[in-house]
């Protein structure tokens, strides 16, 4: 199944996505895609009501609708730093010996072809392509990585928009520098494991004005979605509708020599296999 | 005014604190001291009624009812390390040029009174009283940190709880040592600014079974509280209802030679002038 929300920004509706032409309207039977919804055993309670709507040819056109997040403001986003061997050799920093853990802010989550706002001062906005980890149901200490799978609602595109000066050169944490609003773009959709084949091997790509910037698979993840939801779950307590960033292959602008900052006219466009395409313009400062 | 929730964990009800015995329920005036609550005027909407209940005696008593955080679970909560001088040097690090940001994950928040446990694995869990700055309103990009008093709710007393090796020796992002469940207790209640005289002049303590640990005053800040929420409104947008815990002052467990760290079996007691006595026994891992 294909969760995808549809409308004007904070005024989503929640869809099932049929093809590239159509969904099905759920607004009827759930309110939204959030925390409620996925801890509360509602993409099951889905299934049979799509397929009956699908049957009955009860669908609508995506038309020129505005795609939303597939998801509600999560109550967090957690972040795995360098988890592409590439990536970290890229940035010249070592490969971590257990996923590095930060956050972002969750008002930062906007639509997939939603404008990339510039936070004001900003002298290195940067990109990074990755596959992110929606939560299923509240977990702590998972016993195994296996027992993740169960934990994990889906799976979806997400740019971990940064800005390397307040991330590297203000005080110390990430943080600073991946929290500013707009910095969270997310979907087209949120897919279902059961329409992953192999989670461990999608094609990723992120160009910048047409040219390509990242080329990346989940394959050379180090550390991998089950891990790290079992990981997580030993020092924090993951709530339903958690977004995890797992961390972006290389190709971002800190990595190129000379770097390659985002500018106002940009216009971002990446992908992930079977995760869709998302197209971001980038805009000057508020 | 002074903001507390009765009640259950998860079933609280807002109320207004009239003294240590009395309070006037608003429960049915305002769903949750929430970032609805916040962000529409919800204290000046109870300034009226608050007042017409007390004249009329309609109040009632706290007997042996829980007291939990005065605030529903935040959108985020923010955390400011290493912001008073004496503490810095007590953990060997460099008085920060600018506020030094990390995050805690919203779902620690529990009630002053609440349990603190130690999460498993954990073998440096620490105690940290500090000042909570609670939002108000919608806010970024504040031109001055003059402008950051309008955008203040109150100011709550919490124990930003600690493992330090999960916080130093396990990957480098601080987050990872601050987001076990139980560890923001928060509480009893918030203080509107007009109840702090001073807010730059606030005595605080912490006990850990009756030993004197921590003693401290916010007018040892490096960054005050108007300071913080300026600077921090340019790198995101804070959300009415979110929390922020702005550091403290020197006597945390780290800092002792030989350092000292909770256990199973510790009361925790930690108090800031008229914001309140929290105390937290220390359980063991679930």
């Amino acid at each position: 199944m294909y969760l995808m929300r549809v409308g004007a920004p904070g005024a989503e509706k929640p869809v099932v996505r049929v093809d590239d032409t159509f969904y099905v309207d759920v607004s009827d039977l759930v309110t939204d895609f959030d925390e409620f919804f996925f801890g509360s055993g509602g993409i099951a309670s889905l299934a049979g009501p799509v397929a009956e709507r699908i049957a009955a040819g009860e669908t609508e056109s995506f038309g020129d609708q505005r795609i939303g997040a597939p998801i509600a403001r999560p109550h967090q986003i957690l972040c795995i730093g360098l988890n592409y061997r590439d990536h970290a050799a890229e940035t010249g920093q070592a490969v971590p010996d257990e996923p590095i853990l930060f956050t972002k802010s969750p008002n930062t989550l906007i639509g997939p072809n939603d404008d990339i706002r510039i936070p004001r001062g900003s002298t290195k906005p940067d990109w990074e392509v990755e596959l992110g980890i929606v939560i299923g149901s509240r977990t702590s200490y998972l016993d195994s990585p296996a027992d993740a799978r169960a934990a994990i609602a889906g799976y979806v595109l997400v740019n971990d928009v940064s800005e390397r000066a307040f991330q590297m050169e203000r005080g110390g944490q990430w943080s600073k520098g991946k929290s500013a609003e707009t910095f969270n773009p997310a979907g087209p959709w949120l897919a279902t494991p059961d329409e992953i084949p192999d989670v461990l091997d999608l094609g990723m790509t992120l160009d910048v004005n047409g040219v390509r910037r990242q080329t990346g698979n989940t394959k050379t993840m180090i550390f991998d979605p089950y891990f790290i939801v079992h990981y997580l779950s030993q020092f924090l307590v993951l709530e339903p509708g958690d977004l995890i960033n797992t961390g972006t292959p290389p190709g971002v602008g800190m990595g190129f020599q000379p770097q390659v900052w985002l500018a106002a006219g940009d216009v971002v466009e990446l992908s992930i296999d079977r995760l869709g395409t998302a197209r971001q313009n980038v805009i000057g400062p508020r």
